[in-house]
């Protein structure tokens, strides 16, 4: 059970079709693998493409899934004509991202008409277990009137 | 001229080095465009791989370059026998990252033994000129007496 | 019950004694309410002193006892010679301060040799119940070797 | 001479009116040292109050002053019908804050409609020169068609 009601009955199917249309989570193979109100799962599986200096997972994939799984947790809570921005994140390190699966989990910590923000933990799978790698702290922005679809 | 003496004289070598085996930024085609103590550059050309839903680069591709060169600008200040990690960044986006490349300028702030904290800015080329598209301020520990090298 | 073990058995009376010595604390009439392994809670009473400009509590004290109470949760689990640092912080304000008690309770997220992580919740106390009012994410250093007195 | 052309040209007097109106400040015992377009810096001398544990200037502080800082340089460029709110800051504390006197210098990196991003530096006076102690990056948020007035 979410805490959240959504403004848009819709909002899956919307915050899939945006996931879809992004070509950097195509890039590194990211999954959206959980949407409700409010909260949105991304993961990704390790391939060396996605390295750091050292084989663990890159700082910037970590981050790049850990912002968008926060963007869809918000965008999950935004009524149907409205688009979301991300106005600023703090991510923390927390250990090295060794491991075979990346999940970020995006949780909205306080909605709003104009700003939202949200609270994303993301964890490492690494012999069976999932391993708290980072955590963000994010403010998103609603752009209302906006559709969410690319500019042309 | 640099405001900061390096402590290991092929700090240029070891950067790029380092640069070169991180599978992420070939992913990406990121290029590291200019090292000095305590500086680093990164630049990436847009395509569409790297888009967000709207089509402009993705954040998490402006917050990767960005973290990384804020990254390599400490990591040219360290020892020959220290490592980097990143500990924590924050990021804002300032306006859209719209045009055809990303240049993330890391300047170290405040070097340490144990901490560095560094600046990055990041720009988008368009119609010819930089618009600053995002910020970051970062901090960085060194990890004495391991090398940089990939674990076996 | 607390996740974490201290190093030191006398962590309690040395978190209390560190925090008296702090003159801010006494200068805003801050009290330390709780501390257990990893946790502290810091509250202070409403008084027109520590507003801001609409007579809420201002964002300089929920910042200040926000920062104290995620420090001293990373103190309790410090050895006994050993000493803490704040390194950074991020808050979010999340709702107007507006009540008549703050309290932080800060909670550490991950502990560890050199760098601890914690967390912070600042609730403002109006009509009878806690809200949400702030969200800090902190990065903290152990300074090894250091007792916590002040410098003669 | 300031970058920035100011929406109120009672800027000055409105950032002063508001300043006097913070219980806070007085407490601490700040003054606002400088104010122009999209530029505010705020300065407090030290005193045993304003301590930590060690006897310098209590971290808390550093933030009350850079958070108001960043604070009045966005709202010197807000129209005489809006008001200004704190969404979030990160502080990185660079240095000691040991010296006779604090001070916050806060400039408006982008100025927007809505939100407003600050970058704020902080300086501790000792032995006659100014060191860096903190640097901030801060998101403000213009609440159009509010004066600045306390509630009743």
């Amino acid at each position: 059970m979410s805490r959240f009601t959504p403004k848009n009955p819709d909002f899956a199917a919307r915050v899939r079709d945006s996931f879809d249309r992004q070509g950097a989570m195509k890039l590194i193979g990211a999954a959206l693998v959980h949407v409700a109100p409010g909260e949105a799962d991304i993961a990704v599986d390790y391939r060396q493409e996605l390295s750091q200096q050292h084989g663990y997972f890159h700082g910037g994939i970590v981050g790049t899934i850990g912002d968008s799984a926060g963007g869809y947790a918000a965008f999950s809570l935004m009524p149907a004509d409205a688009s979301i921005l991300t106005v600023e994140y703090k991510m923390n390190l927390l250990a090295p991202a060794a491991g075979s699966r990346l999940i970020a989990r995006g949780r909205v910590v306080k909605p709003g008409r104009t700003l939202t923000i949200a609270h994303i933990d993301v964890f490492v799978l690494r012999d069976g277990t999932e391993h708290l790698c980072a955590t963000l702290l994010q403010t998103l922005m609603a752009m209302a009137g906006r559709t969410d679809a690319p500019k042309d």
